[in-house]
């Protein structure tokens, strides 16, 4: 009774004629990276944006969401903060903010600490779900830009923080007209692509979604696959945001590894019959085309 | 379109001709414990009841409940103990265990330590939800026995310890014919009430359910009074269990302070009309009449 959804981004509960479809996410270590900031009006966009963007792979519009917020000893001004990222994700998202838990933890937190978890609910139509099982050799791989690394894969990112020397304060190489420090744009909230993929969904089309999370495309598009079938993706056939190059230029980091741990660039991956990609690639809203399926396994950079 | 449900225990969200209803919880600082005894098997059921018996005092059954797991660095055989809690407090309230999250965050937790929230959705048809709005005075006021402290309260509870010298594995005093330790009894697992309240409200005459959590009867009952209304209890009207007893005498804690903080063995407090109160009572499973509905504010202890 749970299928379908199994291996997808959100848990699917059969209610009438509709699915439930939920998902729960923290926002992992990009929350040290606040702390070090002291900057925390973003990161509850980051919350409400992982459970959402999860939740919206199976064509569900998002609901209402709920937050967990723990800490050793309630500082309000940082929980207002948090909060009022938390309200923009909600806003963002046109989901409504239900309820939620503040709980103190004396000893639990570093003093300053805090951590986050986030619940959203949405609903689809039974007969609207997206499950990637009409994917065919020759669909389009349609891919939305990301705003910079989003929520996943600040473990390395930490890594190779401390191995370059830089500070978080330092102006990021090669970002060109729009200077910004390296802390600013690893801090930058991750994309809430509920609205733009269900305009696109409403177009018609769409066999398959994506949210790329920590395991980068190499991990995260097969979720959607149905078996015998691969995404063929070329490489540069989209821009790669400057932190992602600097990543890779200071930690000495492999393609492969980047590949299988930040999004690169593309924070939400669609699979699509070939003409309705069409209409989106030239819509107003930047998309890239990436690729096509291909019979094979996993992803194939090309 | 939010209301009914404010300054309820669960957050009402509109559906066809249901509301859903969420909460989110932790289990706090009684996590310390279960590091402390090593012992990591029911802290799950704990996390589970937390949420669940918040939405079923809206009258909802539990459909879903997703779980986020948060540590420095993941002990698998650790958290196979966990979800084993978590997956046992599913069963006992018939609620599917969807999806959930596993975030290794290094540098948040202490070696072995970690921190659990949880999430459960119910339903309820719109014209069954319980409220509190149709409580009248001469309404009868319903206890429900607990099995402990629950999962509130711990900050007060370890107090007390560090100040009775005593340690978890000394035997708890007033314990009579079934010895266990303070360890034991303060970390028995949280009641899940679903089935008994479900079964309760079915056969009618239920107004208004509160969950006595933190903030005992005194701030929790009043939740779902209507204003002008109070809630007497005659305080010697059911059986407080020895655990209680031991952290007022060990703690010096006034009886007030007492009722502010701990469920006092009573989980769970149902209005009902006065006949459909009778027939629970001299039914089989454990219920107590604790006293009335009055015309006043907040709880009147007698």
């Amino acid at each position: 009774a749970m299928a379908p959804g199994i291996g997808g981004f959100g848990g699917l509960y059969p209610f009438g004629d509709s699915y439930l479809v939920a998902g729960t996410d923290g926002v992992g270590t990009k929350l040290k990276l606040a702390f070090e900031m002291s900057k925390h009006d973003t990161i509850g966009i980051d919350l409400v944006a992982m459970s959402v963007n999860d939740i919206v792979t199976s064509g569900a519009k998002p609901m209402f969401f709920l937050d967990y917020f723990a800490t050793s000893h309630l500082d309000v001004d940082i929980a207002e903060q948090v909060i009022k990222g938390i309200v923009e994700g909600c806003r963002q998202s046109d989901c409504a903010l239900l309820g939620g838990e503040t709980a103190e933890m004396p000893d639990f937190y570093a003093p300053g600490e805090y951590d986050l978890s986030g619940f959203a609910v949405g609903s689809v139509k039974k007969d609207a779900v997206i499950d990637g099982s009409r994917i065919a050799a020759g669909d389009a791989v349609v891919g939305l830009p990301s705003t910079g690394v989003h929520s996943n894969g600040f473990s390395l990112v930490r890594k190779i923080l401390a191995k370059s020397g830089r500070s978080l304060s330092d102006e990021l190489p090669g970002a060109g007209h729009s200077p910004l420090t390296i802390g600013h744009a690893l801090l930058a909230p991750t994309k809430i692509y509920v609205e733009q993929v269900l305009d696109i969904i409403a177009k018609g089309g769409v066999k398959g979604i994506a949210h790329i999370t920590g395991g980068g495309f190499t991990d995260n598009i097969p979720r959607v696959f149905p078996e015998g079938l691969a995404a063929e993706v070329r490489v540069g056939s989209w821009t790669v945001p400057p932190i992602f190059k600097w990543l890779k230029e200071a930690g000495n980091v492999e393609e492969a590894e980047m590949f299988r741990t930040f999004n690169m660039g593309i924070g939400m991956v669609l699979i699509m019959e070939q003409m309705a990609a069409e209409q989106i690639l030239k819509g107003d809203e930047p998309a890239f085309l990436l690729g096509q399926v291909i019979n094979g396994e996993g992803v194939v950079y090309k």
